[in-house]
């Protein structure tokens, strides 16, 4: 037996379960050149919602009536591929399926011997990899030096913040909550917080934590806390742009302070990236990142939620914040 | 003999040669550790006026009654140095004199077979290193792809340009009026032009002389024309920002459309930097412009003026602009 959801309605405002919709399907079985795979874990995340809009953007829509797509780890159950044997595990953007078949060209190995399958879906997946490359990559990292996260709480900032700990750096996180500010300090280790909400003043707070200066910002967020940042960058200073919430929804150019003289003056680096940039890095940080997560060095929060059945109304909760750090969903052993 | 030129008073507007004092002084001898240098040719350099200023800077201003210091080029006529023999020439920063002692630790060996020494003032010098670090350490340069360098008639800019021919890119240059224009591109092979001065939409210029849009860069002036570059870059693009001459005389905080979602949507890095902060490879930078000067692929516009006595005229001279390129006073052979 094999089973399948599909997108039924483009939602309005908040997702309900009638707009998926369960269909019993063949399970197929695998050609020349491909696996077939059971679904062990699936991912489901809040960018899914901007997917389900019929709008273009850096990802394509999904299309209607056909079936869901997010990061899933899965083992392989059969194999006509070169590459992968029965019992191995991938993890990639697949279908919301409990069986379906690949030719394995988007996926990666997931290997259960180095962390728990789940973690391949956060923090040994995107959002991991993302915090890992513009960390190691971009920020160039160094013992003694001072971190800056905005975003700090999120599931990239809160990896960013734990890999400057690991490197020996003074970590700064901003949040929008004294409940995060609390989270970021005692589970991840970070130096001070900085709630950007309760603050009239973030060029003030931002200085008085500070004393250093900022080596290094990861800036999740741009906007006026980016400019608030680079009043206290230090000469080599390195800026990881990695989102720019702040400025998604605005309408017309936002304006701001430039930044310019303050690049020259102080030799600072500026650097956007997305993580596909590293694609053929993954397995490198994939294999660090696990190789922490073992030490006990980076920490990782997870909901995990039980049966295929419950894909729908675990994304729907993520709306309602009934999710404590990475939400996944087990389908599967 | 010797004689050494001496500030005596800091010049109000144009400087004059009363400004200047000439005295003759005794020939010192080399100490250990030292080399007695006869000094070849001295650079005189706009940026020299500044430090003629009572005001602090990034570099201190010249004392008065003191002998002015400028790049220069001398030959040691005694050594009780280990590194240097007579006969050695060597480049840096030194004072106004015929003879001077140095320990020579500020300065850089100048080898007369590979250029002429009067280049080691300029295109082997600080403008042609500032132009060869930011193209290839900064610019990351690739064949086919697209260069805009603005200030493209400048010293530095010339370079940056020239520098991206011999990288196999188109290269556009921005400079301030038509004889700027039909130089850079009779002269330095440059394939288009913009004079800015004379065009009233730079967006709209840039986007007309880069169908393929922009992969590097190399910005001297900020501001605007960094606003209009910014909106046809490319994925993966770099800027180099060497320099923001059209926000240095802006008092207050200059504003600008911000450009954090363009770096984060395109993976763009911006990278300030200022020459001196790759000292260590020096002798790098000079040793493989010396041998594009050899091969003909750069081209460098001198004027040399002869005679020590003549060192304050050719520097006020600079300020009418009689000097076709680098202005240098020959003082021996």
């Amino acid at each position: 037996m094999n089973k399948q959801i599909l997108l039924v309605n483009r939602p309005k405002g908040k997702p309900q379960t009638s707009d998926f919709k369960f269909e019993e399907i063949d399970k197929p079985t695998a050609r020349d050149g491909e696996v077939l795979l059971k679904t062990l874990y699936v991912s489901v995340d809040p960018y899914l919602r901007g997917r389900m809009r019929d709008e273009k953007s850096y990802i394509e829509p999904f299309e209607l009536d056909a079936p869901v797509k997010s990061s899933i780890v899965a083992i392989v159950e059969e194999s006509k591929h070169d590459q992968y044997k029965e019992g191995d595990h991938l993890v990639g953007m697949l279908d919301w399926k409990m069986y379906q078949t690949s030719d394995a060209s988007e996926l990666r190995p997931a290997d259960p011997d180095q962390a728990p399958l789940s973690a391949y879906l956060g923090i040994l997946g995107m959002t991991g990899l993302t915090a890992y490359f513009g960390m190691t990559d971009i920020g160039e990292p160094q013992e003694g030096e001072t971190l800056l996260v905005s975003g700090a709480a999120g599931a990239v900032g809160s990896v960013a913040s734990q890999i400057g700990k690991i490197y020996g750096m003074k970590v700064i996180g901003i949040a929008g909550s004294d409940e995060k500010i609390n989270m970021i300090q005692e589970q991840f280790d970070v130096d001070a917080g900085i709630n950007y909400k309760s603050t009239d003043d973030m060029t003030a707070a931002i200085k008085d934590s500070t004393p250093d200066g900022i080596d290094v910002y990861y800036d999740n967020v741009g906007g006026e806390i980016l400019d608030a940042a680079m009043n206290k960058i230090n000469r080599h200073g390195r800026v990881i742009n990695c989102g720019a919430i702040a400025l998604y929804n605005e309408t017309g150019q936002p304006t701001g302070p430039r930044l310019e003289v303050t690049l020259v003056k102080k030799s600072v680096k500026m650097q956007g990236f997305i993580v596909s940039n590293y694609q053929d890095r993954f397995q490198e940080g994939i294999k660090q990142l696990a190789q922490w997560l073992q030490e006990g060095k980076l920490k990782h929060e997870e909901t995990i939620v039980d049966g295929f059945d419950e894909i729908p109304q675990a994304f729907i909760d993520l709306f309602d914040g009934k999710n404590k750090g990475k939400m996944v969903v087990k389908v599967g052993d």
